[in-house]
């Protein structure tokens, strides 16, 4: 989908957990907190804040209030994605849900953007969330039970990221423009162990970035990068490589968020995911970094793994889809 | 949403399970099976199976092939809706995953339509189900426990609908037009009772309604019928009574999917429930009458309730939404 008006990106705002925050990319993100609750009662009610508070603060960078948003498009990891419902409820705006596991990001972003550019709505928002200790109870094990982790795992980010959207005429400032919109399909290689994300992720999104440059004709170098949402290092690598095999060599103009939010490679093995991750590193390192003029053109994807804990227990391989943004300045 | 050049709803696909088929609307589906499982090993890949099924008959109804489509909107009330992604895999196309509890079938519609309308697609697809099998396993209790259900309980539908929108242009025949989308608010009464959805989803079905002719000046009688998703007969009496405290007197004009296909309260309790309530009886029985020319405007309200079996466990209210399409021939 390609916006001849493009719609601006107004407002950003990120919110994240203590690791985070010690982290490499720490200083970009507007808030943290040293506690994992954030002073709610149960880490689900934490990251429903968490998407709470991320959505005020991109409303505020925005010079915006609440009731001018048209429309709210949400999702995140939870079962029945209630770090959304119940994280956003209190704004009491038209509500979208989502799920698109890990790229929830890049397609809520895609979604107002398709809204704002065909006249649906004036200005919206995107948010998503993920929280290291939802996920970790929802998906894998107890943490008091202290599992070992194989070196392919990931560390899930503990955060979320917001996006205003609006029509340029109505744009006070702009951290960029999202100049198109690939929604990408489901792609799954046999790929079916939960402990290797990356390896289930990395074919979708190899699929939407050799889609968007087979449609528009474009090649890496025009862009400053192509950035991948939580592929992590071993996800990143093979995504490089089957790009390759399209005879499309992204070296040099290619990063993943997950790699630069958690670098550490003994304590979160191949790095950061969970929606969080992309949606933290969009709205704070990239976007404000783009507004500073440091980038002209990004392509943004975002990957998520599509299985549940159900159908990993079934014996089902992981299908996983991407969807990619071209943000330009 | 308002939508100045209509999309036309091109094909409409259904396929049941035996109570549903047995039921006083069962000749008005596509198809059905006398087994739960459709010849699949587990119900969530019989689920999946219903998804690919739906969306085959709403392609062989608009004389279209799979590859015709731009882009899927699906979700469905596994976790994670793996009955979407491992459903729908097989089509590979553009995968856009939602998550609206029972109202996704509305919402999938809506973003539909405003797709074709502003020109970001040219056809496109929503589909939803549920099935009862793999409801009660996550949501309830194992089959086999044989849980007592107090009488404001529902039984989930096994089902799954899909309708096919595209351009005027590119339209061989119409069920109808979609010549408004209303996207909802979250909404909660403090309702937290697991066995009374209609309950908690009758305000947000009164909001979106209240919402739709106050920006309209429409009025009940403009329409043929207001139709409701899955509310049941105790949700359907108090969205009529939270509607009369706004003015809107409905009575006469007013429909319940829920209530039309499990009448037999003995049974079902209150009514049928799901995504795959709302989804099969309007790619069925409503779409084909309006077809007939029996119906020349209809208000479809999907109602949706958001919580988590750990957010009722956490002692939390049930949040819901509902979107609302005007649909007209």
């Amino acid at each position: 989908v390609l916006t001849e008006q493009p719609p601006v990106i107004c407002g950003i705002g990120s919110i994240v957990g203590k690791n985070e925050a010690e982290g490499p990319c720490g200083q970009w993100f507007d808030r943290s907190d040293t506690d994992d609750l954030f002073g709610q009662k149960t880490w689900e009610k934490a990251e429903g804040y968490l998407q709470r508070e991320a959505l005020s603060l991109a409303l505020q960078s925005a010079g915006l209030t609440h009731p001018q948003l048209d429309l709210l498009f949400a999702g995140d990891l939870q079962n029945q994605c209630i770090a959304s419902s119940f994280g956003l409820m209190g704004y009491n705006l038209p509500f979208v849900g989502l799920y698109g596991a890990c790229s929830t990001m890049i397609e809520g972003l895609g979604l107002a953007a398709v809204f704002v550019a065909g006249g649906a709505a004036e200005r919206c928002a995107a948010v998503t969330s993920s929280h290291f200790c939802t996920s970790e109870r929802q998906f894998r094990f107890p943490l008091e039970y202290g599992g070992q982790r194989p070196p392919t795992a990931q560390w899930t980010v503990t955060g979320s990221g917001a996006t205003v959207v609006c029509r340029e005429d109505l744009a006070a400032g702009a951290f960029g423009r999202i100049r198109s919109v690939t929604f990408g399909r489901i792609c799954q290689l046999g790929v079916n162990d939960i402990n290797n994300m990356g390896a289930a992720m990395a074919p979708a999104a190899a699929d939407v970035i050799t889609a968007y440059f087979d449609d528009t004709g474009k090649k890496p170098s025009d862009f400053d990068f192509i950035v991948t949402g939580d592929l992590g290092s071993h996800g990143a690598e093979m995504t490089k490589k089957l790009l390759l095999l399209s005879d499309i060599d992204v070296e040099g103009h290619y990063l993943d968020c997950g790699c630069l939010i958690f670098p550490d490679r003994e304590q979160y093995g191949c790095g950061g995911s969970g929606c969080g991750c992309s949606a933290t590193m969009l709205n704070s390192y990239f976007l404000k970094r783009m507004a500073a003029g440091e980038y002209e053109n990004l392509l943004f994807v975002g990957t998520g793994a599509l299985m549940s804990p159900l159908s990993i227990f079934q014996g089902e391989v992981i299908p996983a889809v991407a969807h990619a943004v071209h943000i330009g300045r």
